[in-house]
């Protein structure tokens, strides 16, 4: 098969903007892509299978088997209709991801998108107090409005490139000269981090011009960040010799 | 080659259930399917061949090779016809089990296939008292009939998924609208469970409404009880401070 | 390209048999083919590039490069001309390995190859005093003219099967229905074994009606003698308690 | 994909010469024929991608994403133009370093390419005064006028083959009868080394009769003197008895 693609609907789509949110660094991207979809009810409309996915299925809680898969949904937008690529998978070895991101460039070639953006975390190994958005593009004139709407553009970062599905699809597209821009939320990697991801969802909102509700996502970030500060200060007190078991 | 499929004969088959016996987890489904086929006289009517199966041959008592394979097995039933799919390979990676169980499912098509069963294990780390067989499938619709055979859906459960044959032959399936069904026998999965597959062997008999012989596997599925319960016995000893060898 | 087989020539060929021999355990069926077409004079006709090989070049003594490559080479003989398959390289990976086999089976049959033998060595893990040839076939009629010719025949012998071009050639022979018999020279498995080559040598020319000149092959069996024999000397005087160093 | 090539502009080129020099050993060859390349002001006109490369992007200055790819860059010369390959990748696998050399070679052979040369490193394993550039050829007929330009060659070296780009592009040209010669800097091997690539581009520029300023790689090669002539001082000191911390 290598990939198939099936489809349940073939919705109409006006002038659509894709919105990629796969697993990655910190699960950023996936929880602000799957969270945005959840709450504008974006509906289902194709499956993507690969044999480049994890030979496996899952089960629902009717115990119903699916094969491993990414999902594309869409909503119609006033200006632009959104299409969104979820899914729990990246391809799992390196020809696996070219094919699987050759194959998401030519399907949103098919239904004539305008414009792609991919969205990852930027792994930086330390806690993040106030994470930015930072973006890469496969177009320079995008960066002055992006810019705008709350992206960091820091020149040669991420240093090390951005590997997987929100890079090679970035990448591909630059060479079908297809708007596209990856945005990256700060992240330590370390965890998954959805304070960044409601950092990057606020940004892409604004450049989208939509609005849906981030409480969940504001709650569990508050969560985090009284987590991290508990922690902050259990390591401050032992480098101060008050061992806790101890003292 | 990739996979070649040898045909010894084609037989006529009637409304025909799939159903796969591979080695997996406590070799709990291969052990029940390759019973149940020998004590129903199935013939042998074709081989497959692949590339993802390890590169060598193997010896019959004469010294005449046989190059790696799986086999299917046909024997007539009043109202279904069984096909059986045997062997003692799968494939070696991940996207050589995409493609055999891709290949499998194109043959139960072929042949008209109404209904496939998958046999395996479920691996839950512990000794098995009364082993239960859990269940998945392709549609929800099957659950009721399969549930009044004795077989348990827990909702979600294998939690972790189902790999392999078994699973990639029912996610298939469910992609290509084919009632299909994995029975799993509960096992520790640290050996093989005569034990689980008898187990699993009469809640599929029963499915089907035939009946074979299963005294061996009851036999060996009464030795093992007395394997384990010795162990524990000992396992209870040394833990009361009776260390055998110095007590 | 996969496989590319480059003709330098297109022999008429009478009846040809097919003598395998690449490096494998000992190297026992490489050194044995290579001296039997050495000393025949057989002539190269093809060269078999396959990036399934090692991707480098090796260098002649003119500093000429050539890719890793197997060979095929010709001798013309009264009843039957020879073909010979040589060279320093199996495939790297299992899909590489069936990949190259089909490759050859399929000249073979566009060659009208009557007839199939492939040479190796069988690892039995001690030295061997007076190593037998073991055989294994695609077709159970061949066995009595080979017995008689000195191919042991050990039911179900060897038991882990046989692994890599001898068996995999072997293998796809029997399915094609064309007479193949891999012979294979016991040897310890740990070392180059030239005694377990002259061996398989003599039994294969037996086979085949002809006779070469084994006298090199001969001296290195011996030296290889008279080593093992010194390394059993001393490993005897240490059992009893005759250390070298400090006695 | 596999590989794909994007032409930027079809350049018209004359009697072409490819001169190939990829990341390796020192990165000896990548090091001088990127400087050529710049000296000479060659100009791109052509980009490969391939899924045997990293699949990433990298970022430039601007914060553009590039996938990772190997260039083709041109430039007018007298009698041959020049046609380079450059880049920072080499196929991750085997099977993709065999395809990226049949690309190149199939390249090479579109655009009319009368000659090639690889550029590379010949690792040694210790530290080289005087570095020669060996080399070996696809035709020995090429032989004496690369020695009366500096080339040396050491019958059946380098004895462990030339692994590869470098080797491959060699040997696949040796198939197609293309006159080419791999030309290798001695080096250590344990660090980038600019000395041997000046070297190297100095035989190099001798047999293409062109001529460039090497000012910048001549000053590199001489700091790596002196650090390497001050890591010996050190070693002998400390041999000698004189242990810089405690003496």
């Amino acid at each position: 098969m290598e990939n198939v693609v099936m489809f349940e609907e073939m919705p109409e789509l006006k002038d659509p903007i894709l919105i990629e949110g796969l697993p990655g660094v910190g699960n950023v991207g996936k929880i602000a892509a799957d969270h945005l979809a959840e709450k504008l009810n974006a509906k289902k409309f194709a499956s993507i299978y690969s044999q480049h996915f994890p030979p496996q299925v899952t089960l629902n809680s009717d115990c119903v088997a699916g094969l491993a898969s990414s999902e594309l949904y869409y909503v119609k937008g006033e200006k632009n209709d959104l299409v969104f690529l979820l899914g729990d998978f990246q391809g799992m070895s390196a020809e696996g991801q070219f094919s699987l991101a050759e194959e998401i460039v030519t399907l949103a070639i098919s239904m004539n998108v305008s414009k792609v953006f991919t969205l990852g975390g930027y792994g930086i190994g330390t806690v993040v107090e106030e994470p930015r958005v930072l973006g890469a593009v496969s177009n320079a004139a995008m960066i002055p409005s992006l810019k705008e709407n709350g992206v960091t553009f820091v020149p040669g970062e991420p240093s090390a490139g951005i590997a997987g599905a929100s890079g090679l699809i970035l990448g591909m597209c630059g060479i079908k000269k297809i708007d596209a821009a990856c945005l990256m939320g700060e992240t330590s990697g370390y965890f998954v981090d959805h304070k960044s991801s409601v950092v990057l969802l606020k940004v892409l909102m604004k450049i989208l011009s939509i609005d849906v509700d981030t409480k969940e996502l504001d709650e569990r970030s508050q969560q985090m960040d009284e987590f991290t500060t508990k922690i902050k200060e259990i390591a401050e007190d032992q480098s101060k010799g008050h061992i806790g078991y101890y003292g």
